[in-house]
């Protein structure tokens, strides 16, 4: 027997071999959703409560073995799925999805790490709250995958990332020890606000086990907005008074190109929308409203100014919710179309809101310059600064680049340098995983990095805990 | 020449020695501004900058002399003069107090660290924006102390706590490297985020030189309403309405107890209030209202259950601006009564939000059981969980107190047990300072305990930043 052997032989004998997957079952926890990378692990443990997950982490720190931790395995970059040594445990949270409380007069709402974000949209509901994280994957990745990559989604505008919405929680560090901070104050000042480290640290420091979060009250009714406009330069003058106007009632506020339009009417030509095909943009606005009060005076008046100049070529009010559905269909259809459309290189980058418009007219010069055969399609939660700009090669164009590796990598290098240069971000909400460690490198203060090493060697010197993610060695 | 001189000497040739202040001149720096501790420093350095920051640590750092960072020395627990050692040095911020930039449209403002709150405050409304922290001091707090603090205040409720509002920084590390995590970004995924570590760490990992900040909407005109009630069962009948009615219109939401306004008025007398003397409870709720719209009848509404019920006694609605004045009046006096009025020992705790009622119960029984002699007046941040929970003996009855240290020492602790016990904080806004660090051994896991020790070591493995505060040893 050699210590792998040992080590799966421990888990089972404390787990029970059911709930540890091998050869065929362990399958599906090896693939990356999107199917850009498979690996190989000794076994996947699916452990049923936090002491099952201390005695495997336990038994993992002893002899050295790595542990991948999984949610959903829903990444956009690689960091749900195992690496290829095949020397590692996958450790799955998805048997630990009970709803531990929802209070309503607390405003909380505690759940293990392996509910499926839906499922606590749904409780918060059953209680008469509202819980705003929301994001494409919601019926199938968890919540502890959200809190470990402070995940983004379409409400940040509104009611910030996966972080401002954390309470406390519960967290199994890598050498097996239990961290009880599972509360629910508003306030509490009482030395390093530790949960601020292991959200969004990608399971690197240790799992998170289960988590308090906060509760909001029911929003009343939406009405979504559809301002198409020409030229980007006009952006603010757009959004400005809608934020003056709207406040916090804004509860999305996403940008979308006419490129984007067209890929996606290409692909899905069923999809209607209330635009014919043009250049210029959408902005997608949603707004929080009283049953009672029309939306439609106040828009008027806010955008009065940007009408009269001709800023804004047109705009569209949703009259009910099913027209609402169908205005962001297109937005919810966009990922899929770039798939079937060609080749697409997505970049989750952020720069300081008032700089998008610079942001993307230095983009598209580079693009244009560079890269003359791809195309540039934008969505994003333009309200938080955060752009999924888009460089495209349809599939026969993308088929005559010679060499396509090194161009993906000119396309992606050049994008991120004018984020950053702009004192931007290379990952706005996707997180680092195994794709951007790279990046991390190269973008990253000496002294930046410094601390993170630290921090990492200080929870888990061993390197035991998702290793190769997230901090460049 | 011993080391100690050296170090002075040193400093004095970086910074010059118009701005090393020792003797006399240091004085004011040495003592706490409630008068309760003063300490002792070889001498006080005023920095003008960051590379002159950087310089003074890395010469601390060198020779292992301790540096207490200071901001407006406003701290209520200890944190901001130098223990009685005095082979320390003070470092004082107060002369870093340019605003860097303030961008409406990117909704951010920078500024340095030793920047006094008003005065953020006021360069958030020169550009029409709104900066949100508001608390007693801030007329000499800085923002740097507010932030190294994670300072609270009256506009949690709709703004969140100190931390919330930032958005990056610029830090000094203990060994004189310079971290510029100054960014303005919304969302940014890359790695751990380490402006939380330092947020609420009070200068024990560094200190911070600059930030940069959230900027809001400005808010039309507020209207507060005073709510009387007699049974504190009653609270969430009455606030529950108006959190579902007002959702973020509600700004600030303070709990008051009859016998605050009784002992207020004791040394107050010219102070007005719209009610007499009378036991049981008020609520101030601060509501952000159009100016055209009325607050009476969503008022009137949201209340009426709760009316009907004879749950509230009376309500008052402020008609201008100098009766909303009048109200905050009695808030605002607070601090001052007690201290003239007897030996007051106050609780900054937090309890969840739904366990305000029975903390208050619980807290009452105990107090009337183990200290006949003590009355009870509370005010608090209700919205947020958070009072300050005020045991008060009258002068004349403190003096009959046998062993006073020991009734203090008694009655924090019967207080403190309370709130823990109810899944709560012993410190909810105010910090540990050098007041609280026993607290921190007695409430705290050792697993967290270990983890931030862990981290203190790692920023600061000779400690010298701040020693003896926050983090005991």
């Amino acid at each position: 027997m050699d210590i792998n052997s040992d080590v799966v032989a421990a888990i089972e004998a404390r787990l029970g071999s059911k709930y540890v997957k091998k050869g065929v079952d362990a399958e599906k926890y090896l693939e990356d959703f999107w199917g850009r990378a498979r690996g190989s692990t000794l076994c996947v443990v699916l452990p049923g409560n936090t002491e099952e997950v201390s005695a495997v982490l336990f038994i993992c720190q002893a002899s050295g073995v790595a542990v991948f931790p999984q949610g959903g395995n829903t990444s956009t970059c690689l960091g749900a799925v195992p690496d290829g040594t095949g020397r590692s445990i996958v450790l799955s949270l998805s048997r630990m999805n009970r709803i531990i409380s929802a209070d309503p007069l607390d405003g909380s709402i505690t759940a293990e790490a392996g509910c499926v974000l839906a499922d606590i949209q749904q409780a918060a509901a059953s209680v008469g709250r509202f819980f705003p994280l929301s994001l494409g994957a919601e019926g199938s990745c968890q919540i502890g995958g959200n809190v470990s990559t402070n995940a983004g989604g379409t409400s940040v505008l509104r009611y910030g990332n996966t972080r401002d919405l954390v309470l406390g929680m519960e967290v199994v560090l890598p050498d097996g020890r239990i961290w009880n901070g599972l509360r629910t104050l508003r306030k509490n000042n009482t030395g390093y606000d530790l949960k601020h480290l292991f959200i969004g640290a990608e399971g690197s420091l240790g799992i998170v086990t289960a988590v308090s979060l906060k509760l909001f009250p029911s929003l009343s009714s939406l009405t979504s907005a559809l301002i198409a406009f020409d030229d980007i330069a006009h952006l603010t003058a757009i959004t400005e008074p809608l934020r003056r106007t709207f406040d916090t009632s804004i509860i999305a506020m996403e940008l979308i190109s006419g490129s984007e339009l067209r890929i996606v009417k290409r692909i899905f030509p069923d999809i209607t929308f209330p635009f014919d095909e043009r250049n210029g943009w959408f902005l997608l606005v949603d707004i929080a409203t009283d049953q009672d009060v029309s939306v439609n005076d106040s828009l008027e008046s806010a955008l009065a100014e940007a009408m009269e100049d001709s800023r804004i070529a047109d705009v569209v009010v949703s009259v009910n919710e099913s027209q609402r559905a169908t205005f962001w269909r297109l937005r919810h259809s966009v990922t899929e179309s770039h798939k079937k459309y060609g080749m697409g290189m997505s970049h989750d980058i952020a720069v300081p809101i008032a700089r998008i418009p610079e942001f993307l007219q230095v983009a598209q010069r580079k693009v244009e310059g560079s890269f003359p055969e791809a195309e540039i399609a934008v969505v994003g939660h333009v309200g938080d600064g955060n752009l999924h700009y888009n460089v495209i090669f349809e599939k026969s164009r993308w088929d005559r680049i010679p060499d396509q590796a090194q161009t993906r990598k000119d396309v992606f290098k050049a994008i991120y340098d004018i984020a950053v240069g702009m004192n931007g971000t290379f990952s706005a909400e996707h997180g680092i995983g195994a794709l951007h460690v790279a990046e991390m490198r190269s973008y990253k203060s000496t002294v930046e990095l410094d601390m993170m090493k630290g921090i990492k060697a200080l929870f888990d010197p061993k390197n035991i805990m998702n290793p190769g993610r997230v901090i460049p060695r």
